[in-house]
């Protein structure tokens, strides 16, 4: 999930992304995709287990820089602000993409069924390593999992205004938005 | 999903939970579950339309359920208060299940890859619902999203406590508790 690179991995992405938007996900082969991108089918598979990794991929990397925040955040904060700090890290992340493709990619998500539970199945792995993380700092249950669940649903709430958003807005910035958003909506009932 | 009855489709319901927590989910087959529940596979299927059913039935009613509550709240209530409505119509349906068949319930699911992705998926469905009423009441984005997936977080932490706790336990209750640990959560950072 680093920069966006003119190379094969980027152009099969930027490809791929295409393809699914116009023909849609279950339409689309590997096959179609190393064309598009000038490339052979098995540089597509040097870069892609499958076709569904192409949307997925770097999930863990992301998962364990959200974790790192989550860990390295002051010990006096509560369980929020220390989810807080691991938005951050993903959205140092997740701010490098292409705002354009990232819009591609959550329609293409959102218009398929099996692309949209894996989407909820990696937000829910998330949540539970923000849970252990925020244990090792002594968060007890149920507040961990309130926590690290409320942070996904800031998390997804912010890449969707940010993919919809005007071009170069930060994410970051939308990410502390949307928190601050949910405490106004805890606070006022 | 009204209360279990000793009829056909309770005793199809407690030999399948029965039989997925000792076999697993994928290894148990409908007539496996119609043997068990001393009836037809015939039968199994006038009240089933697969095995996933089981676990899942009912869905779209406690969605209806929750839905209306969170309509009815009174008009001065805030969205997260208006969601509070909703839980307890879903805790009047989900507290009338028998206690050891939740608590088997989550931990056939737990085990079971496609049963969790599925799980996430009714709960992404239900947020979709409850924001949508939020909308009918004047709430705007992001604040109903936030409000009716926080819900769900709320509800799905709920029943693990409820699945997991005392016999007897009240679970619109402890469905209250959740969301004051909630609220304190996201108020004292």
């Amino acid at each position: 999930m680093g920069r966006w690179q003119p190379d094969s991995r980027g152009r099969l992405q930027e490809a791929a992304l295409a393809l699914y938007s116009e023909r849609g996900f279950d339409q689309t082969t590997a096959a179609q995709i190393a064309d598009q991108a000038g490339v052979t089918e098995r540089t597509f598979f040097r870069h892609f287990a499958d076709k569904r990794e192409v949307i997925f991929g770097g999930s863990a990397a992301l998962r364990d820089r959200i974790v790192a925040g989550v860990a390295g955040a002051p010990a006096s904060d509560g369980p929020l602000d220390a989810v807080a700090w691991g938005l951050d890290a993903a959205a140092a992340v997740l701010g490098e993409f292409r705002q354009d493709l990232s819009r591609q990619r959550h329609a293409v998500i959102a218009a398929n069924p099996e692309l949209r539970e894996r989407e909820l199945a990696k937000l829910a792995d998330y949540a539970a390593a923000i849970a252990d993380a925020l244990h090792q700092r002594g968060v007890t249950e149920p507040q961990a999992t309130l926590a690290a669940e409320t942070g996904m649903t800031v998390l997804r709430v912010a890449m969707q205004r940010w993919a919809d958003g005007a071009e170069g807005e930060d994410l970051g910035a939308i990410m502390r938005d949307v928190v601050a958003e949910l405490r106004a909506v805890t606070a006022n009932g």
